[in-house]
Formats: C-alpha cells, sequence, structure tokens
C-alpha cells in the first residue's frame, strides 16, 4: 500500500533566472530553463516537470515571471492556470516559494510540497523519484528534508550538506539528521569533506510539510510571512489581482535557504534524503558540452541544425542558431555559440568567464543583446 | 638624365585567383586582389596599382576576369579602357600576360613590359621601385629579368632562383646572371640555399622587352603564340570582340614560368635584381595577422567593425562583416572570420587548412558560399 505522505506530495518548480554564463543562447526573453541544452527535443523545465508529474498527485506548480508566461504554456500545454503563479518582478527564492507554498497550503494545510529548480539535469529519473519518494515519507515527520548529491569530485562549485546520524525511518532507510549547512568550501576543504563521506552537495532541492515551511517563514522573515499570507488569502478570489500588485512589490528579497533551510538546520528540524542519481546545474558551457559528450560518446556536441557544421578536427560544442555555414578547423574542446546577433567564441576551460563578456554587453549599453 | 629604357616601361597587373585560404573571406565575388587585408583602406590591388603608377609612363594595363570588370574600376577609377583586358574565362597566367603583351606590342613594339601580381604586400614603396628601375635597365640590354627577393628565412613555400654573376650593368649594379630556377625545396634544402646566399625567392615579378617576351613564347608555345598574336593583332580594331570570343577559349591553359621564364633561363637569357623590401603573398589569416600585427604592434588584428568586437584576452585576427557582436574569450592566436553567410573559427597555426574547409564546402555543393 503507498504510504499516505505520497499523496500529499505537491511538488513545485521555481522558474527563474537568465543563466547568464550561457550566453548569447540564454537571454532575457529565453533563460536557461527554456532552452534543450542536452539535445533531447525538450526544455529543461519540461524534463523537470516530466520527472516530477508522477510523484505530484495531479498538481505541479510553476512559478515564473510573468514574460515567461507564454513560453511556459508552450512548453507545458498541459499545465493549468490554477498551477501557475506569475511573478509581476523578481523577488529571489524566499518569495517565490514561500508564495507557491502557502497557497498550496491555504487549498490543502496538509500538502507536502517540494521545490526543485527548473534548470538541472538529472538521470536517470527513476532513481531520483525513489530518493524524492523517501524525502516526502521522511518530510511527513516533521522534517524540512533536503536532498543531498553524493559527490562525485571534492568541488568548490557547491555548498555542502553534512549529516551523519539515521533518522530510522521505516520506509526512508536513508533519510539522515542534518548537522549543518557549509557554505562553497576551497579546495583543501572540499577534498576533507570528500574523504569524510560525511557531506553531500546541496542541490536546493527541498521537499517539507506546507505548514512547517510556513511557520520557520514566520519566524524568520516575518514582513515576507506577513505579505505572502495576504497574498495567499486573496489567490482563489475575485482581489486576487489586485493583492498581489499592490503587495508583491513590497516583499523583501531574500534567499530560501537564509530564510529556511538554515535556521531550520539550527534547529535540529532538518533531514537529508542522499540522492546517488547523476546532478548537474549546467553553470556554463563547459557544463554543457561535458554532459552531451558523456549522452552520446561523440567528442563534438552540435546543438541546433547539426547540418550547418563542417567540423575538421575540433572538439567541444558548437550551438548553430543561424542560417550560417560553420566552418571550425582544428581546436579542442571549444566553445562557439552562433546566435542572430551575437557570436561567442571561447574554450571550454573559460567557460566562466563568459558572465565577464556578459558584464561587458552590459557596460556597453548592448541591452538587446542580453 | 632619366635612362631611356624607363620611358618604354610599360607594367601590367594579372589580376586573378580566389585567394581561397581566405576564405570565407575571399570569394568567387570577392577575391583576395579585391579585399583590404591590411586595414589601410585599399585593396591589394589598389596598392599594387599605385606602387607601379609612378614607373608606368601613364600606363597601367590590367589584365583580370570580365565578371570582376566593375568592381576593377570601382578600385581604379582612373583605368581606361585601353588599359583593361578582360578574360572571358580564366586561362592560367601564360595567356593572361602573353595577350596583354602582345597588345603592348602591337601598340608600342620598343616596350618593356613588368608583370606584378595584384594580391602581395610590399614596402616600402621606394626600395620596390629603385628595384624595378633597376630590371627595366637590365632588361633593355636584352634579359627577362626576375626580381628575387632576399630571403629571410629557410622557407619551403616559394620556389628559388639560383643567380651568382654580376651582370657589371651600370645602372643596374646589382643585376646577376641566372643560373636557374628551382620549384619549392624541402626544409634542409632551404636552409642549405639560404646559407650559400646564391638564392633567393622567386615572386613571380618579372620585367622583359615586350619582344623577347613574345619569342620565347613563340619558341616554348607556338599554339598559344598564335592565338595571342591573333587577337592582339584585332585588339585595337572593331573585330576585337569576335576574334577574343572565337580565339580565347582554344588558348592552351600554362603557366608563364614554363612557358617563358624557365626556358629562357636554360637559354641564359634571364637576369635577377634582388629585391631587399619586404614581400608577403598573404596566402592565408596566418599570414594577414602576422602583417597587421607588425604594421600595429597589437596582439589583436580587427579587419572590419572593430566595435563590433568585444576581446577578453585574444590574440590573433577577427574579422567582422556582419552587424553581429563577437564576443571572444581567452585564446591565443586564433582566426575567427564573420561573414553573412558562413563563420570560421580555426587557430592561426592551421591557416592552411582553411583549403580543406572550402574543399568541403564544395563536395557539399554549398556554391553559394564560394
Amino acid at each position: 500500500m503507498m504510504n499516505t505522505a505520497l499523496t500529499r506530495f505537491r511538488p513545485l518548480i521555481p522558474a527563474g533566472g537568465v543563466g547568464s554564463r550561457l550566453w548569447p543562447l540564454s537571454r532575457a526573453h529565453a533563460p536557461k530553463f527554456l532552452l534543450d541544452l542536452t539535445d533531447s527535443g525538450n526544455s529543461l523545465l519540461r524534463d523537470t516537470y516530466d520527472r516530477l508529474a508522477p510523484l505530484s498527485n495531479g498538481s505541479v506548480m510553476v512559478v515564473t515571471g510573468a514574460s515567461h508566461a507564454n513560453a511556459v504554456t508552450q512548453q507545458l500545454p498541459e499545465l493549468r492556470g490554477t498551477d501557475m503563479v506569475l511573478e509581476p518582478s523578481p523577488k529571489d527564492s524566499a518569495a517565490a516559494i514561500g508564495l507557491a507554498c502557502a497557497i498550496i497550503h491555504a487549498r490543502e494545510p496538509e500538502a507536502i510540497i517540494g521545490s526543485f529548480a527548473a534548470d538541472h539535469v538529472i538521470s536517470p529519473v527513476e532513481e531520483f523519484q525513489k530518493v524524492v519518494s523517501e524525502a516526502v515519507i521522511t518530510a511527513a515527520t516533521g522534517k524540512v528534508v533536503t536532498i543531498g548529491i553524493t559527490p562525485t569530485e571534492p568541488s568548490t562549485a557547491f555548498g555542502y550538506i553534512r549529516a551523519t546520524k539515521s533518522l530510522n525511518i521505516d520506509e526512508a532507510p536513508h533519510a539522515l539528521a542534518v548537522d549543518s549547512f557549509v557554505e562553497k568550501p576551497d579546495a583543501d576543504t572540499a577534498a576533507a569533506y570528500l574523504a569524510s563521506g560525511e557531506y553531500t552537495w546541496n542541490a536546493g532541492m527541498f521537499v517539507a510539510p506546507a505548514a512547517l515551511m510556513l511557520e520557520h517563514l514566520e519566524a524568520n522573515e516575518p514582513e515576507l510571512y506577513a505579505g505572502i499570507m495576504e497574498i495567499a488569502t486573496a489567490w482563489d478570489t475575485p482581489s486576487r489581482e489586485e493583492v498581489m500588485e499592490r503587495v508583491w512589490p513590497t516583499l523583501p528579497k531574500t534567499a530560501i535557504d537564509y530564510a529556511v533551510a538554515e535556521p531550520a538546520a539550527a534547529a535540529g528540524d532538518v533531514a537529508m534524503v542522499p540522492g546517488s542519481f547523476s546532478w548537474d546545474d549546467v553553470g556554463d558551457f563547459d557544463a554543457v558540452a561535458r554532459l552531451n559528450q558523456e549522452k552520446s560518446g561523440e567528442p563534438m556536441t552540435i546543438l541546433g541544425d547539426k547540418t550547418k557544421v563542417l567540423n575538421h578536427g575540433c572538439s567541444g560544442i558548437i550551438v548553430s542558431q543561424t542560417q550560417r555555414t560553420i566552418s571550425v578547423i582544428g581546436m579542442d574542446d571549444i566553445v562557439v555559440v552562433d546566435t542572430d546577433d551575437a557570436l561567442l567564441v571561447a574554450p571550454r576551460s573559460k567557460a566562466q568567464q563568459v558572465k565577464d563578456a556578459v558584464a561587458e554587453v552590459k557596460a556597453r549599453g548592448l541591452d538587446n543583446l542580453l
């Protein structure tokens, strides 16, 4: 018999962030979560939705910017209006996730919510779903449950979660109590974390009873809490629009980690279920190239029209978004991104520096390229 | 007093060849000689014409493909119709230079012609002109006179000229008798040539009495000779068009080196005047980058709209022919050529392989890109 906690699960997807290290592919109007970075034919948002839908009891809520409403409904034609929250302006993750949580709670006070970024790549899906199910069952015991990714290298790019003691939950045998969250470490510290076996990567995925989330928000961010509760109360009434327009702009900007996860951990309220699935936040073109190469086994990845690319002994990644023929000769691990109004050429090893290029585009006032 | 030989000098410029290793900048409709590769504001043809005009006694003849007539007259508005020979189809250098020579000879039997490629970069101009003047004076003694470039490295990319004995001509003190022409050598041979001091590079520039050129052509290429003489006789008459259209297609295709220079050398009829000016045939983007870097002192050369390029720590060459913003990050000695319908990305060290890229464009039937 299915654990009843699972019937209370209501996943939500905050779909925000441009992903500026993926410029000029990512743009204000084409943020990372709307891109197909794995040549699957699907956007990252679509893949995220499909991973969660089987666990969702018929409702996956999406929180996104109002300007992305059309693109999101195009990606998710089955998404109902009741499952879409449109932000009039960006307010960081605590407001976005907090409001969705408050709306769900107003509708179903017993709901267990789960928040999952719209722009991560995860496989295999079945393993992910097993881990999320354990997290839901763990959450039902009254915990904020993070999903910790088993580290495969001493990465300095992620925050870490320290967790050692089992919670001894029958149907969630892997759930551990969280001791602490730690910020991105230096290389030596990361190596020590990896060696200890006590740390997992913080992928920003968590599951919790909606009521418990709101309790922590009320304690740590009372102004934010008051605002989202006012909006949530009005949400399924004729005054939604008026209240949203009046209150949303007043909400403080803060991250959900500071507003909930870290204070809850300090209170001993946080659990962790480790995920042994592969997880990538696809932060830059180096990651895009790596993911596609792992999938295809080919040294060169071409996203877009493959017939336009003449490759003479190069490896790396080429994104072809125009009608132009692209001829590349004799370079290893290159990144070439060809769009109608901007071209990027870089080595994979400098993929992080794309943010500097974007900064210069901004500094030059070339806003139409952003 | 000016040596009277100089008043008989009639330079000619065979302007042909696409320069396919400069693709996608060079095209059938935009061959190398019509490009500005040194950021001077002038095409290579214009610079060639300007180097020769002061020596020309008012007439520099240009031989080019009929399809380039408009572009050539745009580059050289002062070029008179009598100084333009348009080829209905490409026939290699012996036909092009031979016909121009025959036309000049029909008009002025005492003329001394000189042939200079349209797409080389030479400086300083004054040194070049001094050398050409010595070559003209030497030619007047009854010689085919090549201009030999003093080698600066053991290049395997050029043919060499061996010449050791002075001809003891008063006003051409540097003129030497040519022993032989040799094909592009291997690296060891090239090093030996350089060490001996007896060899210069064959830059394909030569000066000779028109009558002597025709004598050699008659002896070595009688069919070609008969054809060009028939055309030249009709050239300044109403039947030019009819004769050209009938005879030109029948002319054999051969290079002027085989038709004149080498047989004349074997006959002891060839002299050489060494040139100590710098000379470059700008064969590929590596050469374009090198020339511009020498001129500007800057590690990055940008041809085209410099404001479109955002350079983050790259060196090399970027050609910007579109309205797109080009962002390049952290690569040394790169080549990026951005045109409306084709993009090339390569390292300078692989610039020669652009011909393979062009071969693939051809093989794929993308003729509109050529």
